[in-house]
């Protein structure tokens, strides 16, 4: 008997059809003799048309109402998924985020989980149930729901699979597997068998949307042994642990993210201190910033440029400007048709020469790089968003054989 | 300052023109300043609809999964009115039935609640918010989540207000009071200023579906003082307390009920405890059963005719041909094209010849009396329900001038 934690996505619970069809695959490991535990998201676009309504009564809603709010989201998958697994003869019981034990921060929208209390989900198991809980969503020390943000219910499925340590988290998705590229824009992209998670990781934080990148730390922080694949295909996905053991591709992925905005601070005073005061200020508000770019001081003055994601860049702006209000040579601009082009590979490591093939495929389209980023295991460049699809082919040609 | 708890049902916030309607009425409440607790009903058809998509996915659900998916309806329907009181500049928080500490038995789809926990709500009034409750919801010991039945949210307000010892609770309703009979079919109606709860209480159980009639019975027990008007009108409501003061309509109300069916268990053994066997069974399954008629024992067999909802006759039927299934003698036979046509009114306990008038208002439009059934402030006759309108007009015509 083995203890599997099995998430499923808004895609593959969307109507009657597909939620029988995963009844079919939690049913099929049940009788397999495992206990089963799944966690799931909300139908389709559920969170969307909730956003929609939220925004036609209040555009500044507070996040602890907004969080009230999108949490009905996962209420309703669960109980439907719950009732078509009934409908199939099997013993099933749904639990909401602070039935299952989801401890979390207060920090709304974009909590962060303290601790899961798996009392409730060893007791349901104990009585031959099969669990199934909302993603996304928990509480926190006073009792208010929280979510965790996009990508949540994965989260939320390591977070139960490294409390009970299962044996295996399977993360459901649309996709079977994670690729070289995004197959459904790239259709040369290849499926990997394994990866490691720290390769993950750093195609995750880039924008590959197959795994939440919080959830891949929180994997590999516990060792939870991941497989990514498809709830509409029988065939076998990705794995994702801690090394990779089968055949290794020098290259685990190319990524595009074009959710991004380049965001300029010119004519800050040459003097310590200002990065720091400017970047603690957004950290503050919870924005993480990308890939940072400081010009070399000139006039006594020098330019400070770094990519933020497209949601937040209207609370960068008022930040930033209130930053720059009392200097006189100072103005904040940005540029939000940017994309930025990654590659990710353990190989790289220990191979020469990968920035420089990198940036030969991008010359050979005579594409200009306006920022780079790199660490041991991935390169990053900052270019026009126009050219992004062209980039990420050129790449994947020159490295993916 | 008064403590007042109001109560708005699902067609009083179905849009958002409509929850900027209610949250104006909540904040000149707040504004003028009281302490101010509302309970909300989901939105609109939300609760049909959540109840369409269960039976497309399982049309035998079990109950406990069925309170989990109605319940999201009223979660969303507090946070987009929290959201809209929060536009308009006011503190507020919203709660969920178990956040605001409702505590009911596990009977789920139709809980009774078992106490209510005020400690959060008033801790949040302490804070000067507005406070925002989901009705029709609570949780049981086991902490799964439990829904109140069609009308719950009127127990939810009621009992709200007798936990807190509310100076007044407010049932706002798309009808501006308690009229003599239903006003959206006969425009003849009037509307009463003051009801005795008892009034109240037979016109709710009788269909007229102004308030849930269990609300009733709690704002009773407990001596809540109802006020029952629309959120649409500006015009004061009716209000219902132990002794209606005011001016004092001898008649209170004609109601008709169409949601009942008819039926009949024929050749029962005709002696003792086989009526006592069939209805404790029925209540086994919390079927209520009305006007009981009994036939006289004719050849040692006897006749036994009840009414119960529409909803209820599949049960009904499955639990009573179980019953008479070893009495070769006896079969069930059943009508559902029936009407239960009520007038209520304290006056009549001291007035003769009111059942007479009663009938003589039917004979005039030549209807037909299949039962009758009385008490001490009300009488039902069941007829067919082609004639319940005409019924309904000629006895109002006779009392009401």
């Amino acid at each position: 008997m083995k203890l599997i934690v099995q998430k499923f996505g808004g895609s593959s619970v969307a109507d009657s059809d597909k939620l029988y069809n995963v009844a079919d695959i939690i049913t099929k490991a049940y009788s397999q003799g495992n206990e089963v535990v799944v966690v799931v998201s909300a139908q389709g676009d559920t969170t969307d048309e909730l956003i929609e309504k939220a925004k036609s009564i209040n555009r500044n809603a507070s996040k602890r109402e907004m969080d009230v709010l999108l949490s009905a989201g996962e209420q309703i998958s669960i109980a439907l998924l719950a009732m078509a697994i009934q409908n199939l003869g099997f013993p099933v019981v749904s639990l909401l985020g602070w039935q299952a034990g989801f401890i979390t921060n207060s920090a709304y929208g974009s909590a962060r989980i303290e601790k899961v209390n798996t009392s409730r989900i060893r007791n349901e198991l104990d009585k031959k149930n099969i669990v199934i809980v909302a993603g996304f969503q928990g509480i926190n020390k006073c009792d208010n729901i929280t979510t965790f943000g996009r990508g949540g219910s994965d989260t939320s499925a390591v977070a139960i699979a490294a409390s009970l340590h299962a044996d295996l988290c399977q993360i459901y998705t649309d996709v079977e597997g994670v690729y070289t590229a995004n197959p459904r824009e790239f259709p040369e992209a290849k499926k990997l068998k394994e990866i490691s998670y720290n390769e993950m990781l750093e195609l995750a934080t880039l924008g590959a949307q197959v795994l939440n990148n919080r959830s891949v730390e929180m994997a590999k922080k516990y060792n939870v042994e991941l497989e990514v694949l498809s709830s509409m295909s029988k065939s076998s996905g990705t794995i994702v642990r801690s090394v990779a053991k089968m055949e290794k591709m020098f290259l685990s992925g190319v990524v595009k993210d074009t959710n991004i905005t380049r965001v300029s601070v010119t004519g800050v005073p040459d003097q310590p201190g200002w990065a720091f005061k400017l970047f603690s200020m957004l950290a503050a508000k919870d924005i993480n910033v990308d890939i940072i770019l400081q010009s070399i001081g000139r006039n006594g003055t020098k330019d400070i440029t770094f990519t933020v994601i497209k949601d937040k860049i209207d609370e960068t702006l008022k930040i930033l400007n209130n930053y720059v209000l009392p200097l006189e040579t100072s103005k904040v601009i940005f540029d939000d048709n940017v994309a930025k082009v990654s590659i990710v590979g353990a190989g790289m490591e220990t191979h020469a020469g990968v920035a420089s093939q990198m940036f030969e495929a991008l010359y050979e389209e005579q594409i200009n790089i306006q920022m780079i980023s790199t660490s041991e295991i991935k390169i990053s460049v900052l270019i026009d968003a126009k050219d992004a699809d062209a980039a990420v082919r050129s790449i994947h040609r020159k490295f993916v054989r």
